[in-house]
């Protein structure tokens, strides 16, 4: 299956554990779309996070983000990895 | 050690061996900077590539980058990860 990354800009401040939730909320409901989420990386600082994901699809990433209530401001497949 | 997300643009058109041939060329001097880098994807079609690593600070992973001939367009720490 593909893999994606994603991007979510204006996180600023975001706490351990709201990145838990996040992660959660996205987890809850990945099989609708059947995505699996498998990894995130937050820095409050700047407020970027990051998703890596396993999807058909960009849009499929898309849709769970959004019924999760955080859409990405940034999807990309990435067919190559080393 | 802190670990750290960097992007570079505009590297449309991307294969799979110029993306190891550069991330070998950060691999063979990252010792110089105490820099561990991971992981590398990379999307052709738009050209982003993100790289995750281990280092002491997002000065220490440029230095790195730009030694080898790509310096990233921007590099964010990470410190909460799910």
């Amino acid at each position: 299956m593909p893999e994606f990354m994603d991007v979510h800009r204006g996180m600023t401040g975001i706490t351990a554990e709201a990145l838990m939730e996040a992660h959660n909320a996205d987890l809850a409901i990945q099989d609708e779309e059947g995505v699996v989420f498998k990894q995130a990386w937050a820095d409050p600082e700047s407020g970027v996070v990051y998703c890596l994901s396993d999807a058909s699809s960009a849009d499929a990433v898309q849709r769970i983000h959004e019924k999760a209530g955080h859409p990405a401001d940034e999807i990309h497949p990435v067919p190559l990895k080393v």
